[in-house]
């Protein structure tokens, strides 16, 4: 080693840790676990549970069923004995459902978000990403070693000229569909628009759109008309609309395939338990027997914004579930969900780092199973303990 | 774009898939899902159910009952929504079976390792890695942006060389305990002196010790004596030994509180789903209430270790459930695998690119749960479809 420092001691090895935790406390940044109970009362607005399926009698009843059927776990990866029927079923099903030729389910969305970035670049290959993609997003363009041009939040001329202006042909152009944090729609017809010009594929995450937008809940690819398009490729989540575990990658039947071959997080993970498949397939069946879940959960997020608007908050417009309220300050924000939760509301709280753009905010979920008294309720609590702004 | 070749349309984005597609065909590489029945009565030798507990009654019954209480799924990040009581019962009880004090559960073993790779290191930091550590460590280098030391494999004194050689003064060594394909054990005491003396920390994936090496089956790193270590850091799966889904990193509680402030696969995934926690917390209590069922396994290895190579094969010595046989070729492991699938008995098989070194083979696992009679179905049926060799 070039430094003259005497080296640390084991006991001095991971020192450095609490210069960094002692920083975080400082800045009002350390996070905290909050493990619920099982019977709480408390009003959720913070889970990603947008239609209220992960309780559901059905849903839960499956994985429950499933778990004694097939087992508790996959027993091992996909391609050695983690596959199972249940997760062909659900594959099947879920390409149906999206418009999409094929599917491929994973153990979490992060994990097919990692697989779809990294096998469909490498070295020798652009991709040009919006500024605010999800983390798993962008570290699977750090794994892919592409070029990667980094764009304006939803700027689709930015998007268009950094295309035009790439060094190799082969591009993807990478975006969520609603953007976790503040609720707001990528302009996908556009994007889609500029890759077809520019000789793109297109990866569109649509975590927070799926089983939220558009008719039936089919999602924002499905409902900017581009499900099935030859050159475009969509990520959803299990965990979220379809109040289970796990992820998926849909798109055409050869870039499924590449993933069973080419897909890191695919091969060398354990598959989805059969649990959280049966879970999942049930919940998507839920989707198709109630077409209006998807509508409940998108009024209830314009009444939460009406109402909190009209109470001076600073809302963002929602475009699917997601409803965002801005803080004055990481701090602040804190104080603020601490206060809701006291009363019991409880609401999600982001802050930097995991608000890239440096604001602080609540977040909202209005599940499409809020009541006028869970609504009523959560309007007075919010705006009763809203600091000054 | 400096190429002048026509850019493609949408129907020709994805072209270049079906030539790598053709390459591998030809090759003998491609890779088929084969999704099984619930009621196979095929013998399972592929899958890491090293215990059997996956279809265990107790473990599989918590996965019901808890998908039942808490719901299908834990309904957002651990941070947010995504953390219950039993996410906590699970990680308390873990740290303490293990002998570490602290525990923090993922939701794969994936992502458990792409964490404590990338939240342990960064620019300005070196690694020194085992080459045939486990693919979820390789992307944790990667999305560590380190300087990266890659060693021989196994070799303690090129590890020691690459300490003293490293430029920077924060150092991790990472290597699994047991090595996934051909089931050899790390020498773990003398990597953890070596990093004693030159200041380093170490990480060991102990995937494939945990639940099977040692007393009770607490894992490699405690039967090394590394347990509690303050410089000594360990991640384990829920979904091998423990027949559920998930995994963990053990290690001193201020390396555990930093995963929760920094790890980007824990901050921004969905918690485990319940009945995953509930069915691993089930298994590591059966483990302790049953203390020799590791060593079952591991005497299963042997015996079937020292049966197929009394007929001629050539086997890897194992020191926990892993059973590794050569084959030829990536073809001739192939159809090997499937002879033995065709008479009933299933069998792993690796082949380039899952296998580092480049040699195919049969991995077997020698589960726990195997009678007289199903080690003397699986070594006949194994010789008997055996390659030329």
């Amino acid at each position: 080693m070039t430094t003259s420092s005497p080296l640390p001691t084991p006991d001095e090895v991971f020192d450095w840790i609490d210069a960094r935790a002692q920083a975080r406390q400082e800045a009002g940044l350390a996070r905290q676990l909050r493990p619920r109970a099982a019977g709480s009362d408390a009003l959720d607005l913070a889970s990603n549970d947008y239609l209220g399926l992960a309780r559901d009698k059905r849903v839960a009843g499956a994985a429950a069923a499933s778990s004694l059927k097939w087992g508790a776990g996959s027993t091992g990866s996909r391609l050695v004995t983690g596959s199972t029927e249940l997760h062909t079923e659900l594959e099947l099903e879920l390409a149906s459902f999206c418009g999409m030729q094929a599917a491929l389910v994973f153990s979490s969305g992060f994990m097919a978000n990692l697989a779809a970035v990294s096998a469909l670049t490498g070295p020798g290959t652009a991709i040009v990403a919006d500024k605010l993609i999800h983390a798993s997003l962008i570290d699977g363009t750090r794994l892919s070693k592409a070029d990667v041009a980094v764009i304006a939040h939803c700027d689709v001329a930015a998007m268009a000229n950094a295309l035009a202006k790439r060094k190799h042909e082969r591009a993807l152009v990478v975006t969520d569909s609603v953007f976790s944090v503040d609720g707001d729609l990528a302009p996908l017809p556009q994007l889609a628009q500029a890759c077809g010009k520019h000789g793109a594929a297109l990866l569109v995450d649509d975590a927070h759109g799926f089983g939220v937008i558009g008719d039936e809940g089919k999602g924002a690819v499905h409902d900017a008309g581009l499900a099935g398009a030859p050159n475009v490729v969509m990520t959803v989540t299990l965990s979220k609309s379809l109040g289970a575990q796990g992820g998926a990658i849909l798109g055409p039947r050869r870039v499924i395939k590449h993933m069973v071959d080419h897909a890191r997080s695919f091969i060398f993970d354990t598959g989805l338990a059969p649990g959280s498949a049966a879970a999942a397939l049930t919940a998507l069946r839920v989707l198709k027997e109630e077409p209006d879940l998807a509508g409940r959960a998108r009024q209830n997020a314009l009444e939460l914004t009406e109402r909190l608007t009209a109470a001076g908050l600073r809302v963002s417009t929602p475009t699917a579930a997601v409803v965002s309220v801005r803080a004055p300050s990481p701090e602040a924000a804190v104080a603020w969900a601490n206060d809701c939760r006291t009363a019991g509301v409880v609401v999600g709280c982001f802050r930097p780092p995991s608000t890239p753009d440096q604001i602080s905010r609540l977040r909202l979920t209005a599940r499409a199973d809020l009541s006028s008294a869970d609504l009523d309720r959560a309007v007075d609590v919010i705006t009763r303990t809203a600091p000054g702004q």
